[in-house]
């Protein structure tokens, strides 16, 4: 069933929420604010920006508060969870209703939970960007990587790109995947052994984007390879011509237009699973092969010792420059979602085609992802909801946190009957109607029965 | 003894700080701010707001500060105890001195002690705001709440607002029952059985506004209710005639204006004397009740589960539009107190004829709030002082946290000699040099004697 | 070896990066500025201050805040350590990088390790403002210290300032001790016995300033004195005549222009060092003795019971009045450091001749303070040098934290080989090749070895 969803203004929760023509002209104001930081304090003035950081940080609410400053206008912010009314037991969509609205005219949220920015963009009435919601998305930092990338490089589609530590945990390094797939960019997937890329990032990768995982070798990078055979390189341009030969291939990689250095995202894991001797780690070694001639070395910071000091000064290293270009990216971003600059590209179709595509669990759907918000104790009025995402095999997404689960049965709201979703007849339920289950225990304690005639449409 | 009093700008310590004609006023003032809120930002210009909030809270430091925003102000923000000089052992006297005079031009506080606001008050050189002081006042809620109601009913003389919950540690419930009182509404109380509203608010309510408490009943009301005989109808319009029936009668409420719900201050008493499943818990249900046709639904947040969520969308709930009037309405009073905007009503009373009518309590009366910041360690060099309620039976009050004290003896500064209070030269001492004491004992530790001739007037 | 040092713009590590014609413009303008406050803030419009408290407090963080609103500029502030990057791991180095340059336009930092402003100073792109390090120094404290005497009394040469309490841990009392004596005024120290001035202070005064110590006697002061023999008399103008006499002399002090108070440094050292009973406190008695007369009363603040509270509306007392004066000379100093004000003045010859004149440790020398931030794990790249304080006796100073070390072996970079210092070898060896060693285990460390031919020059 269709859940009601508010007409809501533009947020920016995920980096999907945002089409590759937007991207690009995103970039193209960046220049020009960053041409002279001082120049724009007219464009936002009486505007309020409220941070909720609900979840500890410097560098990312430093650089929304500067980019606020420099446009201008004002700023709220909740830096410390336990002073503020969330610990008196508010619900999350409570506090937004009031912080997004009168007091606010934009909200930048950071959150420990799993799709906490989306139910933050729900409830506010006014703009909400996601400054990182659990191991779910931290779109602006994906924007402002994809911003140093295109500016170093002057352009995205067509670069090879490695992504090296822990690629398991590093919600950064998921969604640069996913930008980087969508702008046609090469991944080199270069992971601390037990620290790969999700198969779920992948299995999204190729379904969204056609992009093939291929084995592949690295050559000998000093400090940075790990297990050859965890070494992958992922393309949606080449996998056709290699489907050619007969014998498995192992793509040759000889060039690297970036490397994307991560830290151990430590706080997500028990500390003892990476040790630190063992963590990739760039130094002036590494740069000194071939590969790396005019690489680019980014990191999303804070760095703790991937990337060695002596680096710093090479004139590949742009991580600084990566984090200084944080603040013109979010000026723009801001003035954009303020309705201070104009966008000419489309929104992206998901947005604009389908506005409210989205399945209200009624009492059955369930996320599979225990830190999900809609699955948390005390987040107050969370209505689980899912995206359809491949209508053919009842693959569906938390609408929140985007973990995708399979359904097994598909019943009509209006009937309270369910087939499989496998039976002709549950492609004849209006997609308005359907309500999702994954098995028939939870059909039935959504007070669904089978059908008894096998049809469940209208 | 009279308390020499510094001549202080204009503060909000008590909701009393201001007239009914001023109140009103900031009304008018707030409607015009918040039909555009953005269009103010030229009118404190230049202006600092401090923000001392010294116990946890979001929302009432957001609105102040997105308020002074809103009218172009900067604001400075300690929001951390821990953080701050207090940490070190400094008194509040000595913060408020340095923080309220060159650093900001303005301040708000939100401390943990009763009465703490007053002393701010008295030290800063600027105005004071109080935000919320232990369980005292928390003025500028009930300037929006009043003001909430205004807007939405046009007037507030003859409302019939119900107070339902915890009505024994709600200072917000206190303070607006006072205001209610003082604008001539009615209330009806429906506490959780064992949180009635306290004797002595039930007493001022009497002696300050003739108010008076009739036994009520409140028919059925799905989820509220509690035991029926804790159920009041306080008015200081209709005694007159319930005088005329020799019968106890019981008021019936039939008509409801607005209600007002409150959650279990659980910060301020043992958790377990409230279970949560009994407290009052306004739902849809609720609202079907023909008594609520035309009432609002009013709480100050944060909410936990004392209104269903289900009733967020009803036109009648209009509490997060009571938070977001907060913005307007702290526009109003910051403007008024920072000297940008002028009201024509005359001050009240008690500030305008009495400027100075305080006692110092000279080694004599001690407040019998324990949580008084006059009773704390290590809030610094506070003169305990008080006013003087009912010369009659010699009631006084604490200057700072308004707990009522009765004394027995009053000594005279000049003669260091003391009479009973019954005594007819008791009320021969100069108002200017008497000092009370509730025993001979503490008038004796005052090194204060018993009058010889049994006179003591100078 | 000359350490490679950035061009780096204008920073306020140390009072001493301040001139002494430099700090009385700055006295001129702050007086401009305090005339009225709030007059300025076209003067650093879309400027944008970090507060980088990584350590707690509340009035120098307030009172820079409240300077950079007062000149238009806009503020953000991290005021919490556990709150940010570096509870991460991250590296003071590159959290300055960050934050100083794109995000702000001038930083200040209070840290709690000793030198790390410096660190910072080096590391930013942006003037740095030290806001306390460690045990280090508190330069705007003491600039504004200066700025009350002057204001005051109308110069500083040749006043006779009484420093009391707790003279070894105060970083404040230091660095007013080392201004003071810049200035030519005279100290007498009147310690909590004890808590004396540290030798190493006293040596500094008298190298840099010729200042010398003479036993002196004060008089009756009641809460004041300790015990007679700690008493002090430091000045820089009376030794010659003293020294035509020939017996040891006690400088009877008759007359004080100020007494600068200050409180036991608790969190610096074990709180039984100090019972609170014994400790220095003054008191309306103290100031009844007639060397007050024309007296001042400072104390930096916060003040716990060192000056009792009966003091506080004695005219003499300027502590609220210092406290004030922080805004208006924080004003002068922020806009100078940004290019909105120029001063006349040469700066201190110590930058101005030898802009690199710093000794990088390379493997050699180690600062013997424990607490400096080259000694602290996790602080991350922090290059070890240190400057040459006293060719002739190879005295060496920290070049973060100040701390004094003399060298007993001096290397040549370009052979590798070292000699004693006291050889004359030693001071052939050029300047820009010089390593300094406290003995020949650290030079073989280094893989020094000892000079062959007993010449290690070029």
């Amino acid at each position: 069933m269709l859940a009601a969803m508010p007409s809501a203004p533009r947020s920016l929760v995920s980096i999907e929420d945002l089409s590759v023509g937007e991207i690009l002209e995103l970039f193209r104001h960046a220049e020009e604010f960053g041409a002279d930081l001082t120049a724009w304090t007219h464009l936002c003035r009486g505007a309020i920006m409220a941070t909720l950081f609900l979840e500890p940080s410097t560098r990312t609410r430093l650089s929304f508060e500067a980019a606020m400053h420099r446009l201008g206008g004002g700023v709220i912010t909740v830096s410390d969870a336990s002073s503020s009314s969330q610990a008196k037991g508010e619900s999350l969509a409570d506090t937004v209703r009031v912080v997004g609205g009168p007091y606010a005219d934009i909200v930048v949220i950071r959150h420990p939970d799993d799709g906490a920015a989306r139910v933050a963009a729900r409830y506010a009435r006014v703009p909400v960007i996601n400054g990182g919601d659990g191991a779910h998305e931290h779109p602006t930092q994906t924007l402002c990587d994809l911003y140093t990338l295109w500016k170093e490089k002057g352009r995205l589609e067509g670069l090879d790109v490695v992504l090296c530590g822990d690629l398991r945990h590093s919600r950064t390094v998921h969604s640069f995947a996913y930008a980087l797939a969508r702008f046609r960019a090469n991944i080199v997937t270069i992971p601390y052994p037990g620290l790969e890329m999700p198969q779920y990032v992948l299995d999204r990768l190729r379904r969204e984007f056609g992009v093939q995982a291929i084995a592949a070798s690295v050559g000998e990078l000093p400090g940075l390879a790990g297990k050859e055979n965890s070494v992958a390189y992922l393309t949606a341009s080449r996998p056709h011509q290699l489907a050619l030969f007969t014998q498995p291939t192992i793509e040759q990689v000889q060039h690297i237009d970036a490397i994307y250095m991560t830290r151990a995202q430590r706080e997500r894991h028990a500390g003892d699973e990476v040790r630190r001797e063992n963590y990739p780690r760039l130094s002036g070694e590494s740069l000194r092969s071939a590969m790396f001639k005019d690489a680019r070395v980014m990191h999303p910071l804070p760095r703790l010792d991937e990337i060695s000091h002596e680096v710093d000064d090479d004139p590949r290293a742009v991580y600084f420059r990566q984090a200084e270009l944080g603040v013109p990216i979010r000026m723009a971003l801001m003035a954009f979602l303020l309705g201070q600059i104009r966008l000419d590209a489309e929104p992206p179709a998901r947005f604009a085609v389908q506005p409210g595509l989205s399945f209200d669990a009624h009492g059955g759907l369930r996320c599979r992802n225990e830190r999900c918000i809609t699955n948390r104790e005390g987040s107050g009025p969370v209505v689980r909801d899912f995206r359809l995402v491949e209508e053919a095999t009842a693959l569906l997404a938390c609408a929140y946190c985007d973990k995708e689960v399979r359904a097994a049965f598909v019943g009509n709201a209006q009937t309270k009957e369910y087939v499989p979703v496998s039976v002709p007849a549950a492609a004849r339920i209006d997609l308005e109607h359907r309500v999702y289950f994954v098995s028939e225990e939870q059909a039935a304690t959504a007070a669904y029965r089978p059908a008894a005639t096998g049809d469940v449409a209208r």
